[in-house]
């Protein structure tokens, strides 16, 4: 493969070769047909298909063919189900086979930092592992099926404000082990075959020109085989960004781009070499692609159907079930009450939006599902297209729940309360919506809300509930999967994979987002999502990996293989989980770390290690976890790589993260040595600390005079001569201690560090 | 005077001038005998003098001549009284002239960024114009008596961890609004004679070698005339610092530092002009004291010890007070409990360590002001050298207790939590200070608690007590001061100067203090103190500004005498204030801005002026503040320069800056016009936000056909074109805008920007 495409691009002309670096139109590669390089297309995702017909719009907003739309990506990581997400993965890939697309663009793996972000609802999590996981399930998916994904967008694109001109400055620790973690993870599992670089800057560069993003870490680092597109409009300047990796500017440049990669060959400032390794890249993804090809693809609409409902159930979430109100019984009289309940809100806005094969009506789900014991009302209680309160509306609306036994409340955030290219101001449902609860809960105690929404919104109103189901967005088959759920076909299994602020001045990035002209400063730094509200302590309306059941599940036996490993090993952590309830359920049973003590700024907890599990009642079974060098690892940036503090961890399995029910320490022992170097400013403390240059140093303290000074304070003292800088012994050592003792001693101890 | 230094300085020899940049020994400055230049004295202060027998240690902890000790600055700055604090500084000047003193090293002006730091107790406030005026106040009043003070420790030592070695890392913006503002408003208001530079790192760069800190910013920008010392040790390189604006090593260096700046002269690294400019500054120190000096002054003791009691009941904080519990009745049955009653807490460890002329006994003074008719318990509760709860004084204080009316209980932190050279790592009270609250409200439902500590305390058994006076560490006349208050000789009227969070993990700082080795990131940035608690709804236990009164105040009559200014004019700003209770009081009136809309981040509300008063029963007064451009500012690190944007703002005069009682409008307009600068990723939307430029930007969106786009997500496509970088106009264009176009365009947006 690698002779043939060496053959293809010694027969290239430098037109040809530059030409390849862009796109022909919106959705194409351009091909040569001279050399029988094919045009392939590469189209929006990622949870469902958005193949454009040609006569589209250049923005590429416009109408699709029909595809299967799935749960976004928000609700596919609330499942917590890898093996599930896999399949989707093949689904999509299938109907893009169908349709003869190569490439599907994404999944997005961008980090959650904000719930405002108003593209959080295609990305996974605030937790890079929890998101790394998901992500390499669903590109693995794709791409079992010949076609390729483009997993993006690399890096720090975590909002839509200013998102093409705006400058993420994150300091480097945190961008490892937070923002590209996400993107780490999935690229080293599944190698997509394609990463899009995004549009914003990162530390005062465009990622699309960052050689660090695009070269060092990507490739020289994790591995990345594949190529570099650039998210649509994303190119600055097309040779810049050619010389730091981007093989293919998106969408086509009108040939603006090709000429300047030519004119820049010719004046020697970009080299063939250059030129021809990204070719070679290229070429490498349409010879796979056309490898992949199956001309007689197609796929059963029903079938990939009936998926989406599956995985729509499994990525709603319970979030309250007060008085065991759910799962409803099939009898009396239920009020549906709230437009979406016909008018279903499934998906965003913007590029990932997807016209579905066929689309669930919550309401006839309802009636399916429940049968014919159940009278069934309805009040639409809110105009999707305003946020007015309509006050006819309420009162219908409490007309109608009055005569019921339960009221079953549709509500949510209205399409253009979220969408790609712009952020979300508040966290607040619209006013409709609220009232119409208000209204409900006045003359029914019996409420249950169903959500329809991408990403957290605030719940003053959570008291008036019983019942609340996180529905997220949930594809077309969004109502039978609630109507499933509510009427307890299958228990709700998902968990949040994000945490729900109180109010929206809870996040951590709330100071600091969208930042201030074209610059925004992840000031949080590592404390994002769960990582922040544990540490500071603060209660979240619902926290990071919680999600309620109609059974119970009980964990036991935590057991480690090992009780003390070197950084080098890999221990084995097992615990029993047990359905003790009386239904069938599925439970994500989570493993978080925790450093017990720490020279470095640590989060309280990470996630490590998670398996979702289908339990019968009274079933049990062994979740086996195996953790590395990397679960205890956080990222040194004066060593460039990751480390481990010699020490005691925490090995902490729970429920939720807020809800961990096993502990057991394990110690880990670092086998790499952080160089010494100690200066005139080294503390006499650091000495003190350091067992190889501890004898050394106790000396320190007898230059001083001190003993009257330690009987009026002894712990100034010694905290000052804890903090004391070696050059300081010069001068309050008034003649005991010179230059020259300083400069021995530095001599001495660093030779002393320096010993094995 | 400037001719005889010229004079003075050409006589002087090499190593002369370099000598008289260091001590003689801890606490002189060198004499030159044949020049009839005397060597000075310096001492440790700044709420009392510590000038130390001959004998002493080399740290400078030993014992010290006896003095006034008032109330450390976390007190003073509760009065919130610029006339009160002059008084004391008057006070300490007479002391250092009777003592013959030339130099008191005072006073501290550190923001109190976390209530962790040990030195807390010795700054004035988490708001840098309260601790502006207050340090200038004090500067005022010392140097009235010919005596110098040294303003420390400049600059952003914020915390006792680490001190001499680490590394405060604070954006520019942050540094210059908050943590140099309370040096900045103290410097040109009162010049003080020197400034001490602090131990830590700003930065990247010592502060004792930082040329920007000790001569651009304070020399060059705020005008400071007098001389830099260091603080006792913190000269890293010798010639380094004396380059960057440090004319005074102290302690001594035994020389090394002399023959440092000599050896640097020869070898032509320093030049000798850099030296005779410092010996100007030296020799002009000098000579003022000198001229200053009172050969036969002397203090009132006694007099000076009733100053003590009037500051210390200004400077106390009536936090609680349920039932009107407070002032206590004369008569009835007092249990005094708790050995601080005996023993007080009356000031913090460290260099500011004070021998007092006399102490006060809490217990003695509450007998004398309460009289015969009160019948006095006591009880000591715990032990003050030991955290642990002692079961037999618990039951001791119980018994004791139920026997009276009313408990009062005297708690606080002993003098190993707070001192000079290291932090806190809590909030809590000892163990078995808490014990005793819980013991004693067990049989006593009349719990009064008076706090004797530096900064604020965690206060979980706030429910058990009916009255709270924080006390701070309030001088060697605590005790009287109290005694006063509690039997409402006069009323309380501090206020704190500082928020008291619920918990230690509310504070802004948590996640980042006391940093990671050797650096310290104030990532918070402007948000310190109430600042941080306002803008992200943090209820605090107590918030900045608050203190309870025996009778109660109301404001009316809110007038500005403009409704619009440019931002070169200043305002008048008028309310009334009523005493509407039946007992005579001073309150502290408080004026806040707020900025209404702002293209940079900003704190909610910021103090800019406030007022003390004394009113009686039913009497009113107008109280008067003038606002200028630095009150509606923020410093423009573009600019390099304090900056109004034009706009609203809203002007809030308040009893708290939670209790904000009247509000109006001022519009200020800006006479300085931002550069603009525009460039291929200026934004379409930033254009057309733009009056000069948005006419000429309107056409942009036609460059696309876009009508479909339009009708399918209006919202997305105009937020699309409002984030759009001019240079993607180009790929997105399809041919319809150029490179060419670009530049152009560019040419001509600039230069309409240029116009006036």
């Amino acid at each position: 493969m690698t002779t043939n495409i060496q053959h293809l691009i010694s027969q290239m002309t430098l037109e040809e070769k530059a030409g390849l670096c862009s796109g022909l139109d919106f959705w194409h590669t351009k091909g040569i047909e001279r050399l029988g390089i094919p045009s392939l297309m590469v189209t929006d995702g990622p949870h469902g298909l958005r193949k454009q017909q040609s006569s589209a719009d250049h923005l590429g907003l416009h109408d699709s063919v029909p595809a299967t739309c799935f749960p976004s990506a928000a609700g596919l990581a609330s499942s917590w189900d890898r093996e599930l997400i896999g399949r989707v993965g093949q689904a999509l890939g299938a109907e893009c086979q169908a349709e003869n697309v190569a490439v599907l663009l994404g999944p997005g793996n961008n980090i959650k930092r904000s719930p405002l972000n108003g593209r959080n609802f295609e990305y996974f999590s605030e937790d890079p592992f929890l998101a790394s996981e998901m992500a390499a399930s669903h590109v693995a998916g794709v791409q079992s099926q010949g076609v390729g994904t483009s997993l993006k967008h690399f890096a720090a694109n975590n909002q839509e404000h200013r998102r093409m001109s705006v400058d993420a400055v994150i300091d480097e620790r945190t961008l490892r082990e937070i923002y590209l973690a996400s993107f780490e993870g999935t690229v080293k599992q599944s190698q997509p075959w394609s990463v899009m670089c995004s549009y914003n800057q990162v530390n005062g560069e465009y990622a699309s020109e960052s050689e660090t993003l695009l070269t060092k870490v990507l490739r020289d680092e994790w591995g990345f085989e594949g190529f570099v597109v650039s998210d649509w409009g994303a190119v600055n300047e097309r040779v810049k960004a050619l010389q730091a990796g981007l093989e293919l500017e998106m969408p086509s440049s009108g040939g603006i781009g090709d000429a300047k990669i030519v004119n820049a060959v010719n004046s020697g400032e970009l080299s063939m070499e250059t030129l021809d390794k990204a070719v070679e890249r290229l070429l490498g993804f349409i010879l796979k692609s056309v490898e992949g090809r199956r001309k007689d693809a197609a796929f059963d609409a029903e079938e990939h159907h009936a998926l989406a409902r599956e995985v729509a159930r499994e990525s709603m979430v319970l979030l309250k079930n007060a008085d065991g109100m759910l799962p409803l019984a099939k009898s009396g009289t239920i009020a549906i009450i709230g437009e979406f309940a016909k008018k279903p809100r499934y998906q965003g806005g913007g590029s990932s939006h997807v016209n579905p094969t066929k689309l669930d009506d919550a309401f006839a789900e309802m009636q399916a599902v429940g049968g014919d014991a159940v009278s069934f009302l309805y009040a639409q209680g809110y105009e999707l297209a305003s946020d007015e309160i309509n006050e006819r509306m309420l009162q219908e609306a409490r007309d109608t729940a009055a005569k019921a036994d339960t009221a079953v409340l549709f509500l949510g955030l209205p399409d253009r309360y979220e969408s790609e290219g712009y952020d979300r101001t508040h966290l607040s449902l619209p006013a409709s919506h609220k009232a119409l609860i208000e209204a409900v809960a006045e003359v029914q105690s019996n409420v249950i809300v169903v959500l329809s929404n991408g990403s957290p919104v605030e719940m003053p109103w959570l008291p008036q509930t019983k019942a609340v189901l996180e529905g997220y967005l949930g594809g077309q088959a969004f109502g039978g999967a609630v109507a499933d759920l509510l009427f307890g076909a299958v228990s709700p299994s998902g968990k949040l994979a994000e945490t729900f602020p109180q109010k929206l001045s809870d996040n951590p990035s709330f100071l600091n987002f969208p930042g201030e002209g074209d610059k925004v400063e992840y000031k949080e730094g590592l404390f994002v999502g769960y990582r922040y509200y544990d540490k500071k302590e603060i209660e979240p309306l619902f926290p990071f990996g919680f999600g309620l059941s109609y059974t119970e599940f009980e964990y036991s036996d935590l057991l480690l293989d090992k009780s003390s490993i070197e950084d080098t090993d890999t221990v084995q952590v097992t615990v029993n989980v047990k359905n003790t309830g009386s239904r069938p359920g599925k439970d994500t049973v989570q493993l978080y770390v925790s450093d017990v003590e720490s020279s470095v700024i640590r989060p309280l907890r990470e996630l490590k290690g998670f398996a979702k599990i289908e339990l019968q009642p009274g079933e049990a079974r062994e979740v086996s976890f195996t953790l590395n060098k990397r679960s205890f690892a956080y990222y040194n940036v004066q060593l460039g790589d990751w480390h481990v503090e010699s020490g005691v961890f925490n090995i902490l399995v729970g429920a939720s993260s807020r809800d961990i029910r096993l502990t057991a320490p394990l110690e880990v022992k670092s086998t790499v040595r952080l160089a010494a170097n100690f200066h005139r400013n080294t503390t006499v403390g650091d000495l003190l600390a350091n067992p190889l240059t501890a004898d050394k140093a106790k000396h320190y303290s007898s230059i001083f005079g001190l003993e009257s000074a330690m009987e009026d304070n002894p712990e100034m003292f010694l905290a000052m001569m804890k903090y004391m800088p070696l050059r300081a012994l010069i001068g309050f050592g008034q003649g005991r201690y010179t230059e020259e003792n300083l400069a021995e001693d530095l001599r001495e101890l660093n030779a002393l560090a320096g010993q094995e």
